[in-house]
């Protein structure tokens, strides 16, 4: 399976998938430089959240390991200064400052300890955010696999995989867990206009995988459930309301609209820290306005629509909590109407 | 108001925009040759059925005329050869070789006649037929400003505009009419993956009449649709089955799924030859597939999936008659249950 982020060179270095090469390219890079370090998160060679959370953790560590520092004063300002420095890259990305603040609360409990004794437990913490992930993913796959058989096609919108996260995904994770263990998975991706990571990812990543899967348009969705060709939509979250209204990369609700009315079920799959107690609806989510060029220019191409043209580009959209057959955690699988203190089944 | 097709240089050539050069570029040629001729239909430097049939039409005068035969029987057999070679250009385009057969009917018909006469009949025809399709185009929009209020925004998918037809188009009609008549339209046009049609050519059309026009991915109708942007949708179509299920460009049918949830009206519009005696229902309609590179690797780009994925790439789909709120030909407007040898208003 493929591994976006992981630590290299024997603890030298953070090694990395570049994801701005993908489809074409399947390019390893071995990162060792904070200059380095921190452009790879800027330019969106690591992304997704939790992927971009490990990285974090781990580059923060190898820089550390570079230090000359020999007493702990010095050792942690250098820490500090080069967390500060790699948050900067994204400042808007919530797993790079939640792990690297998580990195740093460490450091900071360690004052009496030598210098040898903090860089060792920095390797486990950073590592231990790794296993977590892994961990999550696996339980939310495993709970998924539940909601499968053999044989079954599963509808798929923008990217919730390995490279993503850690190992499996979340809405990939059971597509994958079932492959390898040898269940006959039929996989659609939608593309996912406007930034296409359907088809340059997801497609990427399961048929690298052996996954059978097939790629479309995301107009193409009503007649792929219409003829049958798949009996379940399994899509990720980025913010589950209380209600369980969920905000997905845009292109998720219409999906669940068209779900409901051919009567195929609707899964949404995410871990339980996405599930938001400050938002008691789908209502307050207020959704981000992305550049008007990624629809009339597109990704790595000219343009398609006439210059001056005014666009809507708005990069989520909220489904309404009717709408979702269950949403599933790594904590289990919980169905409407939405308790999440417990799960349902 | 765009033409894509005249008779030009006083009837020596036929002038078309080149439709695949926009929207870039905004670019007439005259054509008079016969290999030009039958290029433009094959490369779709003209295309829309309505607008090869006229086309074909003048261009078969346009030959004709330079033709140097002095009797009847020689002119004849050299026009034939002519309507034969244009028709090869796109084998299964039906107008095309109505068009073409309306005009050597016309031309057998006028066996007793001096060519210049033959000649003169023939501009007419080809003439004729424009003009029907005028009448036919304006028909139609005036039937849906009917279906319009001041302000009304409007959602579209492809390309059903003046330049698939002569003047106005068929969905796009009304919207061109009623901004003409000085009423507020605001459309929001999918860009129609996989070709773009809606992107490059109705944002064109629509933004270049000055329309205040909005381009959106297909994926975001849901959300334009949720926030009560548009209070309605029109869409052309291909071909209409007797029980109203109607066959139009892949996306269509998604979009009447979605306004039925929304509870926003859909309506398509289309001349009464659409209506098909020979389709009980839409069933039986079948869906032309296509070259799966045009999912793959963007119209006008590199690869953006990996290679050799699996695509899925229907041209068509099929939407429920169910589904549409009215049927507008230029006879009128047809509701549900529909019974299309009278108007239900």
């Amino acid at each position: 399976m493929l591994q976006s982020v992981r630590l290299g060179d024997d603890g030298a270095a953070v090694a990395i998938l570049d994801q701005t090469l993908l489809p074409g390219e399947e390019k390893y890079l071995a990162l060792k430089k904070a200059e380095e370090l921190r452009e790879a998160i800027y330019m969106l060679r690591v992304r997704g959240a939790p992927a971009i959370g490990i990285f974090a953790a781990y580059a923060l560590y190898v820089l550390a390991r570079q230090s000359s520092a020999d007493d702990y004063t010095a050792f942690r300002a250098e820490a500090s200064k080069n967390a500060e420095y790699l948050c900067s890259a994204r400042p808007t990305a919530v797993n790079l400052s939640v792990q690297l603040s998580r990195m740093m609360k460490l450091v900071d409990s360690m004052a009496a300890e030598p210098v040898p004794r903090v860089l060792e437990a920095m390797r486990a913490e950073a590592r231990a955010i790794h296993d977590e992930d892994i961990s999550m993913c696996k339980a939310i796959s495993e709970h998924g696999l539940s909601l499968m058989h053999d044989g079954i096609g599963v509808m798929t919108h923008c990217n919730a995989g390995p490279i993503a996260t850690s190992r499996y995904g979340t809405a990939l994770g059971p597509i994958l867990m079932g492959h390898e263990r040898g269940m006959l998975v039929r996989a659609f991706c939608c593309e996912t206009r406007p930034l296409l990571q359907g088809a340059r990812l997801t497609a990427y990543e399961l048929s690298r995988a052996g996954v059978d899967c097939t790629l479309i348009c995301d107009n193409m969705a009503s007649i792929v459930m219409k003829e049958r060709k798949v009996s379940a939509v399994f899509v990720g979250c980025d913010r589950i309301a209380q209600n369980g209204d969920t905000a997905n990369k845009i292109g998720t609700a219409g999906l669940a609209v068209l779900a409901k009315y051919y009567g195929i079920p609707f899964y949404v799959f995410g871990p339980s820290s996405t599930l938001d107690p400050d938002y008691p609806s789908g209502a307050e989510i207020e959704i981000e306005q992305r550049a008007p060029e990624e629809v009339s220019e597109l990704f790595f191409a000219g343009r398609v629509a006439p210059k001056g043209v005014r666009c809507y580009n708005p990069s989520f959209d909220v489904t309404d909590a009717g709408l979702i057959t269950a949403i599933i955690t790594e904590k289990g699988i919980f169905r409407h109407p939405y308790d999440f203190r417990r799960k349902n089944e």
